[in-house]
């Protein structure tokens, strides 16, 4: 590998990402998506603000273990008239349990003139000092040369002057920003061809925004014209219009260029898996239309290309749909169902012949039931109970009779609005039936509550059971409350094990009582093997 | 002008983009379309494939009557084996009630090879015999060179002795095609600027699609290496991740370049309007990111970027929103301070003194709900709502008394499990009070319906109003099913006016409840005050 072609991915879906319009991390999803991101190799996680809320100074008091990307703190230089030692929001940056730091820092004339109201030569002494002090202290400093692109068009020498001063204190990457979003890939060709003459490409990272819809151009501009770290979200998560999209970048680096990143082969395949669940932690629709990774990516609509496909893929598809681990959707027989049936067969330690006529009948169940909405790739509980119940392997440990749920809201004896949530449950075990009453904080606690009253008794391996996380996904949106719905429900016990099942309807209690269900029995099912 | 930098504008949004999944365009939809673009003064409307389906043969017979635009109807070169003049599908193509007619060609010699299965010299004799008969009974003939980028990766000559058979002939416009949408921007730029010393750029055409998020990247490289007619479809529709965007392509060629188009400055400040009303006849929801036209395209979160902006919009904004008829947005969340709370207020044409106290209480509430689990950045009618309350603004429409929801799953006599719910609602208007019972699909939906069922008669003005999108997002997953919910209502009404409202609860009936609340109350308001 010729060194001088390495492209370091720098991750800031933690920090950029969460100014998203409707995107509210917890310190759980932070977790996740931190952890999801050093499986895939990129190379920097940026992990948020230290000092700016709460959740990132939660996160960065007890930060991810990351195998192989550098954990990341993103703050602001010294402000104007202070030290860099003294300065309070530097030190809680250099305070933050991260080897490295990225740093913000001004770099058009104009901005420093009217957002900022200082002396020009002010501002680089902020970056100057900022840069050193961190130097001495963290194992790696970055400057976020912010409005990079902007200031250079306005006026070239302060800009460079700019990151000259972190280049030449030390600063391990300077990151040109085009803050804005409005430079066009032509003129990051040209900006960045001049300025790689004054700081080596090798020292400078690029951070585009999608204004014009070219975040992804001016990234692959500036790679080609010499910067060599990049940075980035997952799905293009980033405020206004978003940040440059990783998960696009990273396989046109791959698979189109020769620029090498650390990522495996093997790691790719994953990176449709990681879209979706990015998706799934913020209860996003995925984007169908997603290059790469979306569901419509490689589906082919019908006609002369489906036949043209089925001759030869490549005569309708730039690349193999299986190398960033997505699939081909073809309308008419449609292939790749039973491979993949089969590859999770094998997955849950289900040993059957392919041959079996059962699994052709489960291909054909599944497949009507992800019509009807259901998602099994987040419900591995569900479609193994499915898959276990086509062969006949899943015993009928209790039959639901009936519920009834109940919610009321009304004035109390204090003048004070309340509601209150009972649900009755009847379930009939081996033909004796049990009927129990709960009430809860709302109509599926109660459920779930009344449920385990009554099996808990029966099956006392339940006592140690519950739910983790709930979720809800309305799936016609356009259909108002009248829309069908899917629950994911995930569970856990005691022993640490945790498992996701799911249900669909259009009426919510419906599709929680499936998800329900399914966790109960799974839990059974596993217990009675034991 | 300088007529070497005029650029044609093509929209394929009735053919090409027509084939985007779950795009199903009536024979109005396209009527309305072509309206609008022609208002927008593209330079051509391709209409789609007349003999393809009834809906395009149905528009070509009663085509829309365009005041600037060329109307284009799209079709196949002539079959192999058979002479132009006895084609049926290229005569179709040229009775076709438009002026101008595509025809589709192949320019790979694989795909000759593999999908044809011809001799090659056959694929070349097709092109420039069907451009020949076309040319002589049409006012203006263009070739869609399929695949032409991948062919001439392939075979460089045979590609340009294809698209040399077409000019040749007398085509006015030969169309390069990234079919599979594989290319990236300095493939673009190197392959044109070899095609342009055998085929002029005045002749020359570029057809991008997304598939590595590129289309609109590739659209301007082409461009810039001389092709001086671009394809494209409005917000980017098209197959697989669709064609290159010419709703970004517009305001980036006119704001940012020297090239021309046949927009005026006035028909640019349509384009938000337009790229939404395509949303509206999909029935799709607006993508928030949009470049240029998304409702987050011009918002400011964070407080440090939301006092810049009010100094001088030009230290955020790549370019004055009205240009492109979109609007500048200061969002409410958590992070904002008392800027962004007065900017709002100016927004929603609310009047107050920035040191009124009032002030200062909303400013808190704000915090206090957002910390809770509202999010008002999604939601500005509940927010201007909460607003105006404080301000002692909003009249008490009607009152809630009480409501009870009931849902009951049960075998039903034909021995099926059927889910029922039911709502009664008492609400109390100036001192009547109103019961009414309502059956749903689904608890919340009851509950709609009962609301409603007792408002109407009272406020007919709540007739027209829907409700289009309704989201739940579980905000404690790690709770389970006692987890705090919140439900965001996106309403409409007949004028096209949409509103979204928020409703936070542990318990989801009280948080839908409390959304659908606000949604009719913001209605009344609205009636009441025009």
């Amino acid at each position: 590998m010729s060194d001088d072609k390495r492209v370091y991915l720098f991750d800031t879906t933690l920090r950029d990402g969460a100014q998203t319009q409707g995107v509210d991390f917890s310190v759980g999803d932070k977790m996740a998506i931190a952890q999801a991101l050093d499986k895939l190799k990129v190379d920097y996680v940026e992990g948020g603000w230290p000092g700016a809320n709460p959740t990132d100074d939660a996160f960065f008091n007890a930060p991810p273990e990351l195998k192989h990307a550098t954990f990341t703190a993103f703050g602001m230089t010294r402000r104007p008239g202070r030290s860099a030692a003294n300065d309070p929001g530097l030190t809680a940056l250099i305070q933050a349990k991260a080897p490295a730091v990225c740093m913000v820092g001004k770099s058009w004339d104009f901005q420093v003139d009217v957002a900022l109201g200082i002396p020009r030569n002010e501002n680089i002494d902020m970056i100057a000092e900022s840069v050193l002090h961190a130097k001495e202290r963290k194992s790696e400093v970055m400057l976020d040369a912010e409005h990079f692109f902007d200031g250079y068009k306005a006026n070239p020498q302060y800009a460079l002057d700019c990151i000259l001063a972190a280049y030449k204190n030390g600063a391990r990457w300077v990151v040109l920003c085009d803050t804005n979003g409005g430079t066009l890939p032509h003129e990051i060709e040209r900006i960045v061809g001049e300025v790689v003459n004054h700081v080596p490409g090798s020292h400078l990272g690029i951070h585009c925004h999608n204004d014009t819809e070219n975040a992804v151009a001016n990234s692959l501009a500036g790679i080609r014209a010499g910067i060599r770290q990049v940075q980035g979200t997952l799905n293009g998560l980033g405020e206004r219009c978003g940040n440059a999209n990783l998960i696009s970048l990273i396989p046109s680096l791959m698979l189109k260029t020769d620029f090498k990143l650390g990522i495996s082969d093997a790691d790719l395949a994953q990176l449709t898996h990681i879209s979706r669940l990015l998706d799934e932690r913020l209860n996003r629709a995925p984007n169908r239309g997603a290059a790469y990774v979306g569901d419509s990516a490689f589906a082919h609509k019908g006609g002369l290309h489906v036949s043209a496909v089925e001759k030869d893929p490549r005569t309708y598809e730039h690349i193999e749909p299986s190398l960033v681990g997505n699939r081909r959707h073809i309308v008419v027989s449609d292939q790749s169902g039973r491979a993949n049936i089969m590859a999770r067969f094998r997955e849950i330690g289900l040993a059957i012949d392919a041959h079996d006529p059962k699994v052709a009948t489960l291909v054909e169940q599944v497949k009507a039931r992800e019509f009807d909405g259901y998602a099994y790739d987040g419900a591995e509980a569900s479609f193994e109970l499915l898959a276990r119940r086509a062969l006949g392997h899943v015993p009928d440990f209790f039959r639901l009779s009936r519920f009834r749920v109940m919610d009321e809201r009304r004035w109390n004896a204090r003048n004070e609005l309340v509601t209150e949530s009972e649900a009755t449950v009847t379930v009939d075990v081996h033909g004796n039936e049990t009927m129990t009453v709960a009430t809860g904080n709302g109509p599926v606690n109660a459920l779930d509550t009344a449920l385990r009253k009554a099996l808990v008794p029966l099956y006392p391996v339940l006592d140690d059971m519950r739910l983790v996380d709930f979720k809800v996904r309305i799936l016609t949106p356009q259909d108002g409350t009248e829309a069908i719905t899917r629950v994911m429900i995930e569970s856990a016990d005691a022993s640490g094990e945790r498992w996701t099942t799911v249900g669909v309807s259009g009426n919510i209690i419906d599709a929680s009582y499936e998800a329900l269900n399914d966790a109960i029995t799974w839990k059974l099912l596993k217990a009675s093997s034991n």
